[in-house]
């Protein structure tokens, strides 16, 4: 056990691939279940999982990942040359949606309506928002924006903050 | 120098990846030579490491990265397209390898064995492991097993908390 | 607002992609111009934006990552087996490029310079140099060189540590 409580936790969201929107939305939702104050501060690729519909649209690559199974986590990789044929991320895709249905895993678009069911704090990154053409009207409405001295400002007296 | 000493380190992670698995060992090994209290938490492709064998088995994707040179780090890239053909990623792997060992830097299944020999405590992610169906015997025994609750819970009094 | 003021920042530099360069050095300016003491620490790929000349040739790779449009952001994404053809990263990093300076962002050296001028301090790591063949020669010549052991005792007292 902790010798103390985990009062505020504060996570960059730089990734917008399906298999790596879950890492920053389990552990915010965790926090949030201690009872921590949790803000989220969404940048880059990881923006789109504030579009939206976008946290519906994310995406798995089968290419350039040889720590990756296949997408249904059976042992057999697949040769990258496969994987990068057209239409092999959609199937990618829909076969990791469906393992994770299975073994009754969270889907993402959930994850995101019961981190903010519980109180966590949604940012999007304004220069990420100017580079990408993303208008405030183009984000899920209980998203705010911000941009890196506010994320520094509320980092600085975070238990925990991470950048994933 | 810091003007306090470095007494507990927290390290998710993340990544599976023969190169992505030296950042988060040489962390732990160098914390525990400094004194410090080590905890890693091993999640989603990280867990191969904990695997049993599954050390030895790490492999290297010369595809989507150039940043990275070729795999004996020799200035000239390859095209991405012939990194993508089948029998690459073996290659590539090895290339690096016989690098590490040339160069005097320790092989991952012996960073393992020396961080658990410094007492760094090592723990499955226990979703990760209900995702990719794997069981606490396929695990090496000096592995723990916990969610992300326990997770939060050892990095609320961490002097430093990394996602790697 | 936090409740105390940002004093210390260190950062670790692993990624040396063009789009993975933005976070940790506007993060660092960031952080600088709130009067904070930044540290970077550049490790594995990430030390290519020290050498000399090289924070000039980060480049972008349109391979694996499906959360990335197309590199002017434009909503079509292109399909990996398209993207891997030679010449397919160049012309990703020269599309990028072009949207940055449109947008207004500074450049990567611009950055660099700006965080330098700003007193952010830069450190490689020394084992990377070893497995990657470098100099100190070949590093621009405000860089240190600092091994982990240095950077933890960097990271023991700061207020945000984070893994880039």
């Amino acid at each position: 056990m902790a010798e103390k409580d985990l009062k505020k936790v504060v996570l960059v969201v730089s990734k917008g691939n399906l298999d790596e929107a879950y890492p920053p939305l389990m552990i915010a939702t965790g926090a949030a279940a201690m009872g921590a104050e949790v803000d989220m501060f969404f940048t880059f690729y990881g923006i789109d999982i504030l579009k939206k519909g976008g946290a519906d649209k994310l995406q798995l690559s089968p290419v350039g990942n040889p720590a990756m199974p296949k997408p249904d986590f059976s042992p057999v990789p697949i040769p990258n040359i496969v994987s990068a044929l057209p239409g092999m991320t959609p199937i990618a895709t829909a076969m990791m949606k469906k393992k994770i249905k299975d073994t009754g895993i969270m889907s993402i678009p959930d994850l995101v309506k019961s981190a903010q069911e519980m109180g966590v704090r949604f940012w999007a990154c304004t220069p990420t928002m100017k580079l990408m053409n993303i208008e405030e009207a183009d984000l899920i409405p209980t998203a705010g924006c911000i941009g890196v001295v506010g994320f520094l400002d509320m980092a600085a007296d975070a238990d925990v903050t991470l950048f994933i």
